[in-house]
């Protein structure tokens, strides 16, 4: 961890004023300065102990013999690159990793939701993710994840948070603030434990994050902002980002993997004119491909100015304004004395390729590549055995048996929507023999199965889900399914589908695709089953593998996994399926699978 | 106190939802939205429990029989006014009094820096200010003196505040930060004390006042920045600040009762194109006069307007903007749910007519009058005996000896220069009668003496000035004094100036003129000899007496009474007078009263 600024503020006065030489020099650049929104031309920047000490026309007076000096070569300077809300499990790699892998593209500070593992392994995997952060060579905030589980009395994950914990939390160095505040009925409710965990954040002068999924802007809205959640991110219109905005919240405009909620709500600010500083940009999820292929907030920046922002206005949205809604604008997010010395050099302010990225200080990254190594994180023996089915599953388990003495059932069907999150709630005629409800290929209707896999209880949840397209005998299983991460198995053969659920068990959680008894891809994911102990390109590359099976078996969804992964994800309408049977989300309730 | 915004949630969430009704509803205001930079019209606002719990387009669920229903027809609704740095003894009024005569104007909020209590009475002083503050219905936050005395060596005051008073301090209740750090010297040489203060306001996540008051952008500038002072205030023109804003300060414009720094600074806004984010509006200092008669931060925004700043960027910098550098963006600043319920009606966005105040949920103020009284504060005893001259004074304590043998000498005079803070260092001829140093009324020249007041040592420090252009006997005394207030007497009859020095004694300070013996007007400061203990209007009643008897003495400066009050700011070049002696601030050293 750096010291904080007091402490080395002598020092970067005694650098100023010329008594001991700064540790690094950078000369000529264009200073993006994000506090007056001007770039100023010939500007030098002296660097000591980890922060700016000197930022003006001329510093030669702080170089000494051993200072390091850059010639900035008349390029701009950026202040690095901040992601306000995202979740490194998105990414199926550790927090290490995840550094390692959006470095390069400049991402120098993260406030990260690690909502995924707090749900397998509760308080201490929060703490693990927490310690793993605080000693990274960037700014890596932890949000203390505030619905765990995301729905009570309709799922039953791996550990239950409450007020109490989060009041714990807010006591630890590195947690900035609460996780998003996704139980909003819970919130419109005046839900005691709900409104708890925002007063203990709000009590220790922490940011409490949002999640306001629904479109209604009305009275739940207004009720909503006046529980206290500060920001949101679940925007996806103009009139949504304006809303918020309006009520005293910043509206997070999302750029993930497959969220594309900048391109509309960006229009409040270039085209309905409102006060940019209280927008702010984050990727939320991000997968292994994009951030090794696409980039991370620097694709998210570039994307913003494409959508007719100014260059210096996207860059304050992901710097300045993303620090001053932590309470973090004396640390980090402009080039300024005292601040954290984190960086960008770039030729070009409006395609954003990144040159040089310094973080606290030291030459992180040029070109597109780590200048050194960033040694792996070990994760400990209790956070890699999470994956405990109970029993070896059969064929058998998925069997779906009928009504008595029923020759056909009307079965409810959970319909996967291409790229949309929310499910249609489909009902399907399916045949009955010896007892037993097939499938029906041709209608793309599969089975779908949902594994307990924290109690080792050896449960099985059976129903149907249509809309992945496989026209193979295959099955697809994976332990990250949101939020409670439980074991979804998607087949269209029941044989494949044990296969691969017990192949998980065996390999300590991941996703494996099995078709007529053969393992077409794996990506082993043994950290609590949702994240690799390996680097981010081996975890990337396994994932396009197993892309191009599940193409190979006939599914051409976009995105065909993480639509997977959802199909639990008990808070998003219409129709899921948790531990506890299949649910109808529209009502917050179960429902029976057959229909009448 | 009020409650904070967790404990107040169920309630205010209840009402957005219609569950229980507001306290207050507005009906139908142009809603001046200081997030958005927006004004909205046909807005409703509902309040409970002090705070906003809905603002939107119809409020009509959130009113049951008991709420208050007012009707804004169609008015602007401003959040309330925050005045970002002041001292409040600049009234000669408790914070109560000062209180009582801004709320009309439609301040709600002041950010006050209780320097000059602290200078007599030290953490004390400073505590009893923080105390009435706390008990007051508008927000009044305590920034932590940081410089007791404001030149160690230059002068004794008082009392001596040091780092472990500021660690102290910042765990109160009502502290916000560090008051303006004028020790500019200090920070830039890195002394310990300095830094240290400013460090245990930062470990605090505090706000640290700045105060640079010198024209040098260049090093110690930088310098300064890099020492942790997060604003200043004594910027003047443009180019100050720039340099201010692009060093990740914020630039705090001034219009104070003889401040008048608008106007050069907000051009870096409507001409250089400035993001006005990083820009707040403050008073400094403001008489009774001006409270009285022109108004408080009203005034300032008014005028900011006129300089060209559009009227909604000119509220955000006395009301967001101020929020948000002190960490209470969710807090107060902004007609938004849960922040406190602050706000002005006004008709006209321009003029800014102050119609209707509402502070902490409830009408405080009707078309510039009070709805109802604020009961005086009673400052305890300790606080009222504060003049201690330790014995009666007379003529001959005034004498000035001449070198032994000299018939005339070359004396060295301060120089007063009108409508500006800094003195000339002037030399004039004086006769000498009897070994004892003449005056010379005609070249306006006449005497200033410095009674030490706090130790009763009885030491009187002589010396001369010239510019207030007295032209009959007379002596004003005052033990307003910057910044240790001992007493400063200025006369041009020795008789007069004893009178004047024992009367001060009688009644535990005050400013008084006596001319030929006999007194011309009297305010009486019986609060640390800083404060009057009786109503802003009687105050400035006398004060005004006092100006006028002042005028008739021959005094025709502006401000007259603050340029004598202002001689011995040890800080301010050139030539001051202190209880150490003559001082010549240009070397911060003493100096000879006689030249050669």
């Amino acid at each position: 961890m750096m010291k904080p600024w007091f402490e080395s503020a002598p020092r970067l006065v005694d650098v100023a004023m010329s008594r001991t030489p700064a540790d690094t020099v950078i000369r000529d650049v264009r200073w993006v300065n994000v506090h007056s929104g001007e770039i100023i031309p010939a500007t030098d920047i002296a660097i000591a102990a980890g922060r700016f000490a000197y930022v003006g026309p001329d510093a030669s007076h702080t170089i000494g013999d051993k200072t390091r000096v850059i010639d900035g070569n008349g390029r701009y300077a950026v202040p690095g690159l901040c992601d306000a809300h995202m979740h490194v499990e998105s990414g199926m790699v550790t927090v290490t990793e995840f550094v390692r892998a959006v470095i390069p593209h400049g991402t120098t500070s993260m406030f990260i939701d690690p909502h995924e593992i707090a749900n397998v392994l509760g308080m201490p995997g929060v703490r693990l993710m927490h310690d793993e952060a605080a000693g990274l060579p960037i700014n890596v905030y932890v949000q203390m994840p505030s619905c765990v589980p995301s729905a009570p009395g309709l799922e039953n994950g791996g550990a239950t948070l409450g007020p109490d914990d989060v009041k714990e939390a807010m006591a630890w160095p590195n947690i900035i603030g609460l996780g998003e505040m996704m139980n909003f009925p819970g919130v419109i409710a005046s839900d005691a434990n709900m409104l708890a965990e925002i007063g203990h954040t709000q009590a220790a002068n922490k940011t409490v994050g949002g999640h306001y999924a629904s479109k209604d802007l009305g009275k739940p809205f207004h009720a909503y902002a006046a529980g206290g959640p500060a920001d949101d991110h679940e925007g996806t219109s103009r009139e949504d980002a304006k809303a918020r905005v309006r009520q005293g919240m910043r509206a997070m405009l999302r750029l993930g993997s497959a969220w594309y909620d900048v391109a509309a709500q960006v229009k409040a600010i270039t085209e309905d004119g409102l006060d940019s500083r209280s927008f702010v940009l984050c990727t939320d999820d991000s997968h292994s491909g994009t951030l090794v292929n696409d980039g991370h907030m620097n694709r998210v920046v570039r994307h913003a100015i494409a959508q007719g922002l100014k260059p210096i206005t996207a860059i304050q949205m992901a710097t300045l304004n993303t620090a001053q809604h932590f309470g973090l604008e004396r640390e980090l997010g402009s080039i300024t004395p005292g601040r954290r010395a984190d960086l960008i050099l770039t030729s070009d302010l409006v395609e954003l390729p990144v040159e040089t990225v310094i973080g606290q200080g030291e030459i992180l990254a040029e070109n597109g590549s780590l200048t050194g190594d960033i040694p792996p994180y070990d994760y400990p023996a209790t956070a890699k055995n999470t994956v405990r089915l109970g029993k070896k599953l059969a064929a058998s388990d998925f069997d779906i048996t009928a009504p008595e003495g029923a020759n056909a059932v009307d079965a409810r069907v959970i319909g996967v929507i291409e790229n949309q999150a929310p499910t249609r709630a489909l009902q399907h005629s399916l045949p009955v023999e010896n007892g037993i409800v097939g499938m029906d290929r041709q209608a793309d209707v599969c089975q779908i199965a949902l594994v307990e896999r924290h109690r080792a209880t050896g449960k099985v949840v059976n129903a149907f889900v249509s809309g992945f397209g496989y026209d193979k005998p295959c099955a697809l299983a994976s332990t990250v399914a949101h939020d409670s991460h439980h074991m979804i198995v998607v087949g269209t053969d029941k044989r494949d589908m044990a296969l691969a659920a017990n192949r998980l068990g065996e390999v300590g959680g991941g996703v494996v695709l099995f078709s007529e008894g053969r393992e077409l891809a794996l990506v082993r994911l043994p950290i609590a089953g949702l994240m690799s102990d390996q680097r981010a390109e081996t975890v990337a590359d396994e994932a396009n593998a197993l892309i191009a099976a599940m193409q190979s078996c006939g599914c051409t969804l976009n995105n065909a996994y993480m639509q997977h992964s959802l199909l639990a994800l008990v808070v998003i309408p219409d129709l899921r399926i948790s531990d506890v049977g299949l649910i109808d989300v529209t009502q917050f309730a179960p429902t029976e699978l057959f229909v009448g």
